[in-house]
């Protein structure tokens, strides 16, 4: 608690890790690069979760659960799959007092195990779509580990489709991709560039890979959701095949999508400040917290009333406004505590409203209201607080997103040529909108030559490569070229 | 769908993987041991975890999340944790291309990784009492396994506590049992035994442990939930230490508990019948089903219209009810399908309401009411549905308790000695109530000699041991004999 958060300005890194473990979001464990998702990290992963399922279940798609063990041999079905994943995988070699037969890989991802059972279920186009979705714990052994935005386990959702043509993949890819759109900005707060990886970014196996890539308060890139297009690469190295109209047996065409407790690290690298978590309130589970001051002996009673008054009529108006999510209020009364150190507490671990009441406010009927973004107290009639604090958890909740893509616009540049990008980019950080020719070398130089990565190639409204019309910014090249972004990433 | 349910009276054990199987709600793995748990059976999961959260919540504890991986070495700081835990646990012994400097084991349970933390974040007695719980899966290696009741990777819910005093944790213990035992009966309809283990069956590592045991339609025990106090022992084996109100440093006492995916084996082996899965409604997710009946062409219009009105007021009219869930309701359209081919596949599946309403139905405005645990067709007038369904979900979720706990008491029998014990329980099964003497030895032998064992020793009002004030059933010892239940068990 008397702690202090690193300034953003001084040292960005330490700033997320001190908000991060002061807020008491998360913490190290003893297990190498693996996180605890503590209590007040873990309810907005389960905020994040409950928005999430019923997007994910207003599309179609069932819940199930499969094995956290993958026997060796299915990661190697797919060349693509176990060239990407092999190096990263935690291996079960002992087992019940016995060395395994098989090894089993812990899931870095299920499109091997979730295959083998598709090609038991699946007989014919009857079956299809198989639309399904699983909330997992996954492992990929990583090198650099950073609270919530990569650790060696993470926690995510996966969904694992199958359709009977290309095309209904590829719908249904474009779905998801929009369904994460939607959520990163409306559930987040959080605007994102929805684009295409290239061919060097895409998932190990698919056949395209669209993703929404979100710009932290540094100007550093987070890819924040990906949605792939699997074809039938899947299909063929587990033979998930139906039955068509025309009587021909066919390999079905797969989807998978998903997000992480990652977003949890963008939601806070996009809003929080020097003095810690901001949260947007339809993350948070407590929105309000009433703190009365009783400086004389013998307040406390009636100050406390008034809080507990005050506290059961602003729930009862936001039950009446219908908020998308149920308010949460709390009245802190420990007397164990001074009202400082409660400000201080509550602007850290990012609660949206504080209200202050005392003997003073009380026979003026008023109240004292902060909102967590803003930072500015406001005397308010104990009467108008109430539609006040529905009114102003709307407001912070957009304009926290209008903030954050006004901060983004002003940190996208478009470039042409090289020479400027690399000296912009040292200057300023940020997006790099170029024209672009997909030369995979050139994508690899730009990466080793200034640690920018291509987040994404830019689509228009029927999720074709934004034509540039332009000489690729690196290259040169004048054919085909098209709108990308690069940037330096998490 | 085709395949024929093996009758419960043929073969209890084929029965109950034929309904699995059957209704879809968990599949075998190509993972020896580990199922895969099908929408079916993953939508009775969350609405178990929803019902249990709200009650996890209600008691003051927080979510949280903690590392799947545990160092070896931490299995191995208390004495009979290691000896209880060793022989199942999965060893992670390679990652990230290489081999680990120490092994990891993949949590059994995770009193040892999360008293590490403990540990690091207790300070003092105003930490306390500090009350968590995990939702996660688990990996024990078992020899034997079955769908639900016993695989090798299982979800769950864990609880860790930590009190400043052993009567405290005490307390608490009882607490969650008696939470376990309300879930039971009124969400699952599985009446419940509440007991404590003997010494040869506690948790390893506790000092005492209370469960829930349940009659399976055999006769046979499932233990269905574990509450454990921990005394100080994980607390000593890792310093998780306060300071307490009187300057002294001191141990923790702590509490663990929990229930698995285990429950729904149980839930469907107390309710489920020949014909397939029979689902309590306050695990439903779909509890109405209404079939149009559409004989000759032309009447399908009309009689889709009448379902879907009908559909409606039943929702309306349950929300005005304020049901304890949420009830879904659907219409079956689908003209590829016979009629007599739905109802079949919906009593297997567990629907508990169904509806028919055909041309004839419309004309004289009623429609055909089946509850799934009665089976019997009524005429309804359409106008009065709504309500009756409201009520006859209400009767089926007491009813569906009632005829359970009517079935484990005609199947407990009260002896007092050993011989008439062995020749009931080979001709009728069941439970036995006996005299207990708490002979270790006597407990093994009886388990050797008759396969079953000690369920539980039942308690009073306070938790203490029922005084049998007889001498022991098996070892005719006179002094401090309780009563106890033997049975056969999963």
């Amino acid at each position: 608690m008397a702690e202090k958060i690193t300034p953003r300005s001084e040292n960005f890194p330490e700033w997320y890790q001190d908000v991060v473990l002061q807020a008491r979001l998360a913490d190290y464990s003893p297990v190498k690069g693996c996180m605890v998702i503590r209590p007040n990290g873990y309810s907005i992963w389960e905020r994040i979760q409950k928005e999430m399922n019923d997007r994910i279940k207003a599309a179609g798609v069932k819940n199930a659960y499969f094995p956290m063990f993958i026997p060796e041999s299915f990661i190697k079905k797919e060349a693509d799959h176990v060239e990407g994943f092999a190096p990263q995988v935690a291996v079960v070699t002992h087992a019940g007092a016995k060395d395994l037969d098989e090894k089993l890989v812990v899931r870095p991802t299920s499109e091997t195990i979730i295959n083998s059972m598709f090609a038991k279920w699946i007989q014919s186009y009857r079956d299809l779509p198989l639309l399904m979705n699983q909330w997992a714990n996954v492992v990929r052994w990583e090198m650099r580990t950073r609270l919530f935005l990569r650790t060696t386990e993470f926690l995510w959702q996966e969904g694992h489709t199958c359709h009977a043509t290309l095309d209904e993949a590829e719908v249904f890819t474009q779905r998801m991709l929009k369904m994460y759109h939607e959520f990163a900005e409306n559930v987040l707060a959080m605007p994102v560039v929805p684009g295409m990886k290239s061919e060097a970014e895409k998932f190990a196996g698919a056949l395209r890979t669209y993703c929404i890539e979100a710009m932290m308060q540094d100007g550093k890139a987070l890819q924040a959701g990906t949605s792939h297009n699997l074809s039938d690469h899947f299909a063929k190295a587990f033979d998930t095949m139906f039955l068509d109209k025309d009587g021909k047996q066919k390999h079905v065409f797969q989807t998978s999508w998903g997000v992480s407790t990652r977003l949890i690290g963008g939601m806070i690298m996009t809003h929080s400040d020097d003095k810690g978590l901001v949260l947007p309130p339809m993350l948070a589970e407590t929105h309000v917290v009433i703190v009365p001051i009783t400086p004389k002996a013998g307040t406390a009673p009636a100050i406390h009333e008034a809080a507990d008054r005050l506290a059961a009529s602003i729930r009862e108006h936001a039950d009446a406004q219908a908020l998308p999510y149920r308010i949460g209020v709390t009245v802190d009364k420990d007397d164990t505590k001074q009202a400082g150190w409660k400000f201080h507490e509550y602007e850290l671990i990012g609660i949206p409203v504080r209200i202050e009441i005392g003997p003073r406010d009380l026979e003026k009927s008023q109240a004292v209201f902060t909102r967590r973004d803003v930072g500015v107290k406001e005397f308010v009639p104990l009467a108008d607080l109430p539609a006040k604090i529905a009114r102003e958890l709307k407001s912070m909740q957009s304009e926290l997103l209008e903030k954050a893509r006004t901060h983004r616009d002003q940190n996208t540049h478009e470039v042409d040529d090289y020479t400027t990008f690399k000296k912009l980019l040292d200057e300023k950080g940020g997006f790099y909108k170029v024209p672009w020719s997909l030369d995979r070398a050139a994508e690899e130089q730009i990466k080793e030559e200034t640690k920018a990565t291509l987040r994404c190639i830019l689509l228009d409204e029927s999720f074709k490569p934004v034509q540039a019309g332009k000489p690729c910014f690196m290259t040169g090249k004048k054919d085909g070229t098209v709108m990308a972004i690069f940037a330096r990433s998490y």
